[in-house]
């Protein structure tokens, strides 16, 4: 099973509070934290003897600085057994969770995520993940947290701006869970406090859906990747975070479905007016930025010989994944250019 | 499950042969081959059209190095997905089998032990790992073969010399295994074609017992550590092939449950007199080149501050695990020196 525990509390626990819970709890905790936390969570940190601080970043997941850390860290560690406590965004939830996969053939692991994206994402599901070289997230393993500790105080701690980041996959998770929560999630945009409130249902509905398919063989987990084709194009071309990219990808997703007549026109319609849904001028920006997504579609390792697996809808709760060549794709996104213009 | 399926033929079957037997069918095989079973089996390995040559031996699972190959193997891959065959020894198989469990989170991986100690021992049980920094193997994962092919034409290929690097594990096994196997396999020295006919049922007692504990968890499979403790310490500090040192630590471990009264005396005369246990000159000489290896001991990953779970015998297919300090194990080295004297 890759679910894990889950707890909301509004306030960051003490350190014997989160050795309660563990698994192993004769461990030492070993705290691996984003640097840029230190000044809104120091006091925290600092309750942890044995930490480490990490800059959040691509370049931490790097096969070459994993080496130069976990020497670090067996230096630090003696060989001691070790519970690993991961606290930071995406990039430290990847990087902690592929160390802890791997030390002495696999160490428990908590997480603490600090950002939406990872709260709502990528702390739940178990995939950890490196880059070597130029091949982003091609080494990794299926290693869940014992619990996901998300803690109001640390969200609600960031900029408001930061919100940005993680529409796409709010907006995804409504799409794909459907029914008044999805109404009720797209009607109006996000506060931190209303995020908030959405976010146990929303994390839940993820954990559901990893469960049906833990190790992404059957297929179901693969509807999670509902907008995130052309999403990852678009993040790797533009830059644009992953929460933003995948917006886009959304939209590329719902208009090739309404092309295809898998939506109703007022799904469609339901869709472009709502709060979420980028401006036209936007929309055709982003799109010809993207160029030919031919090569990277090929690189994408979701994709195999046989096609691209995309998730179209149905209408909000309806995924479904249909195999499609990189040359269908490369069609669609020609024609919703001509479409929106 | 970590047991792997097992074949036993004679020569070393074609590729689409391997194939047949795969989960993955469907992948691309990917070698990774000791450069030195060129001579030998060039034109078996030439079979394969993606194949990587990589030297054995310890500086093979650094971290460093799994870093560049990884980005050789990612290159030339291009992303698809693969299936890793690895044919050598136990440095090899160990830095395969890691490559395999983190290669696009997860990777179908098959045996070739080319060493009678890898066929044995190292090929089964889904154990990998690497090294980083001065620390040997603290870097690993379960992560076992769907199929390991323990070939004779391979296996018998080796000089007969080769045979005793694996013969402390031969003993070990027999000493666990117990009944009218253990007077049999222990009885006289091996040549190729004998210890070929004892590795199927060798072999199927190490799975039984993996199968028992697969992650080490319950405790079962410590009792394959007989030997192992004292074993590790002398590998390091004489720099003995793993087989050798074991057989050395079996005589440390026989003579303590001697001394705790937990064998008869005429099972301790058994062994003494037994073929592979070593004279006691050399006995004291290897005993005495240990020093005091309090160091080592605690530095090795199975030790915990409550102790070694040192494994002792009642007799044949009798083992018993004991939580030890490390200062008994140093008296008792000091004790079996004088007693050997």
């Amino acid at each position: 099973m890759l679910s894990s525990a889950l707890e909301f509390p509004r306030r960051l626990p003490a350190p014997p509070e989160i050795r309660k819970r563990l698994k192993t709890p004769d461990r030492d905790l070993f705290l691996i934290y984003d640097v840029k936390l230190q000044r809104k969570h120091g006091a925290w940190i600092r309750r942890f003897p044995d930490r480490l601080a990490v800059r959040s970043g691509e370049p931490l997941k790097s096969l070459d600085s994993f080496s130069r850390i976990v020497e670090k860290i067996l230096r630090r560690g003696q060989g001691r057994k070790l519970c690993f406590v991961a606290f930071g965004g995406g990039s430290i939830g990847d990087f902690a969770g592929f160390l802890a996969s791997v030390y002495q053939r696999g160490s428990e692991l908590v997480h603490f995520p600090s950002t939406w994206l990872a709260a709502l994402d990528s702390a739940h599901g178990g995939k950890t993940a490196l880059n070597v070289g130029g091949y982003k997230n091609q080494i990794g393993t299926f290693w869940p947290a014992s619990t996901v500790w998300v803690t109001r105080e640390v969200l609600l701690a960031q900029p408001p701006e930061r919100l940005a980041e993680v529409l796409g996959e709010v907006v995804k998770t409504s799409l794909l869970r459907g029914d008044e929560w999805w109404s009720e999630t797209t009607a109006r945009a996000y506060s931190g406090e209303r995020l908030w409130r959405y976010l146990p249902e929303a994390i839940r509905f993820k954990q559901k859906t990893v469960a049906r398919d833990p190790y992404e063989a059957g297929g179901h987990r693969r509807i999670l990747n509902l907008g995130h084709t052309m999403g990852h194009v678009i993040e790797a071309r533009l830059g644009l975070p992953h929460g933003e990219a995948v917006r886009f990808g959304l939209c590329f997703a719902i208009l090739w479905s309404a092309e295809r007549g898998y939506v109703k026109e007022a799904f469609l319609k339901a869709c472009t007016r709502a709060f979420w849904w980028p401006a036209d001028r936007e929309l055709v920006r982003v799109f010809r930025a993207v160029g030919n997504p031919g090569a990277a579609l090929a690189r994408d390792k979701k994709n195999t010989r046989q096609g691209v697996g995309f998730v179209f809808l149905r209408g909000p709760g309806r995924p479904i994944v249909e195999k499609v060549g990189v040359a269908e794709i490369v069609a669609e996104l020609a024609r919703e250019l001509r479409y929106t213009l």
